[in-house]
């Protein structure tokens, strides 16, 4: 496992960025514990997918470049993706909802995805995306359950456990589909086996609790969180990695999540998505479990759409 | 004048961040030249106006520490004076308009600044002020109109200069009452003279511009901008030294600060105040003259208030 992930990393790591670890001496103030974040919102195209998506395209074969990628994500998967494909002079094809923020529809297109707008339901979706994989023979890339994907998630880690001062107690990280979460986990356990870690869901969005929970696998089901970023639900190869190697799944609520965001921009005077600050939401929430602790939090990106703050803005 | 700068520098050092300087491809790219920020909005109490506080009241004898600092401000002089105070063992008088946000009084008082809430009227703040100062003996600290101020202002600079790759063509700062201008200026002529800084304000509160264009000191008069920290008028030692030092004063529309903040959200990810945007958004409005130049940014502060945006998140 700490072969491949240093693979992984090596292959990767000229076209991404070593991304800072900020602290904030309010926050660990406020907390009661000594907090580092991870700044994946600084990373290339916004969020650490960039990692899992070149990772998996830079090793594909020349007549799989030429006839391309293909994936369907309304989210950050769409840019990294899309960015990863130009760097390794292959085609992409992405499929997004057509209710995907026109500021992400853009920024695809503007690193040179081919884009194709369908219903916003995962039906619509996949038979879109199969549709293209028919036509062009283009390799379809699963933004989460994919080992490709998750070694390229934890070299994030690895350069935490790398660039910090102090060993870590607990490494938190967002629980979507699982592919930070799962590349976060095996990271620690490959490079930091002391380390705690623990992924954080909105109580709103907690599929992949109820399957930590109870073993079995739970569907994600109408989901209602700000946290758009972690709609999905766990994968066949995210949920058992999952099982196995993160130390438990912790909640937490709407408000939490909003105060977390409003501390990190305030405090910190970076811009994360809502996503990014469950983590620290669920710190808020079970402040006496942490009280002292080193805690690394993994900020997953920042891009969100600020057109609605602006408007209101004066 | 380098020999004030650096004695300041070394005075107030270990108080303050030495900030990071950042970089963006993507804003290069959109503005057709090499940009570097000054990231301010990173200092202690989230702006520059930390350096000049510093400055001033770490060199007040025993006595006057005693009796106190006294001033008036609604916004980031208020936090860095008291914080200063604090440092320095002294108590901190600040007076406050009675409508100034709820998060910047309690961020002053965090401080251990003792706060007196006025009428929003320049007026009643002085009054106010003076009251307080005959009170308790207080020695009154000008936010910007003050020597000691003006060469904590100019450290800015100084590091940006020193810590830069690349000598900058233009080093552009934003201008209310001039303080940081006046300091960017005086640590430019002092350390790298083929630098010319140019001071950015917007068109809706042009009165530094109008005074130095005519040469004859012009009074703000109901300025009308997002950009907050710009409301003031020059001062009669900040007027002179921008007389006499800055190249140009450049002017931006309320549109163009809106963009630039935009820009500077989404793709560098970092939380700044209107006011840091106004050197970017005269880029924005100037582009073939900055082309291919290389040029810095002092992003002054990151003190914003959030509430609004969150509110209207979902």
């Amino acid at each position: 496992m700490k072969k491949h992930i240093t693979e992984c990393h090596k292959r990767i790591e000229e076209f991404i960025h070593r991304t800072p670890i900020l602290k904030s001496q309010q926050i660990d103030e406020l907390m009661g514990c000594n907090i580092s974040f991870k700044c994946e919102n600084f990373q290339k195209a916004g969020a650490f997918k960039s990692r899992g998506a070149l990772n998996a395209v830079l090793q594909l074969s020349d007549e799989q470049k030429k006839k391309g990628v293909c994936t369907h994500s309304s989210g950050n998967f769409a840019q990294a993706l899309a960015r990863a494909a130009s760097i390794a002079k292959a085609n992409s094809y992405i499929v997004m909802p057509s209710n995907a923020p026109q500021v992400k529809i853009d920024a695809t297109r503007g690193y040179g995805g081919n884009i194709s707008l369908c219903e916003p339901t995962l039906e619509a979706r996949e038979a879109t995306a199969n549709d293209i994989i028919e036509k062009h023979g283009a390799t379809f890339l699963h933004p989460y359950n994919n080992w490709e994907v998750i070694f390229g998630q934890a070299t994030a880690a690895k350069e935490f456990i790398e660039d910090i001062n102090i060993p870590m107690d607990y490494l938190i990280a967002p629980l979507g589909g699982g592919g930070l979460l799962s590349g976060t986990a095996l990271s620690a356990k490959s490079f930091s086996p002391n380390t705690k870690v623990i992924g954080a869901e909105p109580i709103n969005a907690n599929d992949a609790y109820e399957s930590f929970k109870t073993g079995v696998f739970v569907e994600s089901n109408n989901p209602d969180t700000i946290a758009d970023g972690l709609l999905t639900s766990l994968g066949d190869i995210t949920f058992p990695i999952i099982k196995e190697n993160v130390h438990d799944i912790m909640l937490c609520s709407e408000d939490s999540i909003r105060k977390a965001m409003q501390i990190i921009y305030s405090r910190m005077k970076i811009v994360v998505e809502p996503s990014s600050a469950v983590a620290l939401a669920i710190i808020l929430e079970n402040k006496d479990f942490f009280a002292n602790k080193n805690i690394g939090i993994i900020i997953s990106g920042g891009n969100i759409d600020l057109d609605s703050f602006l408007l209101n803005f004066n």
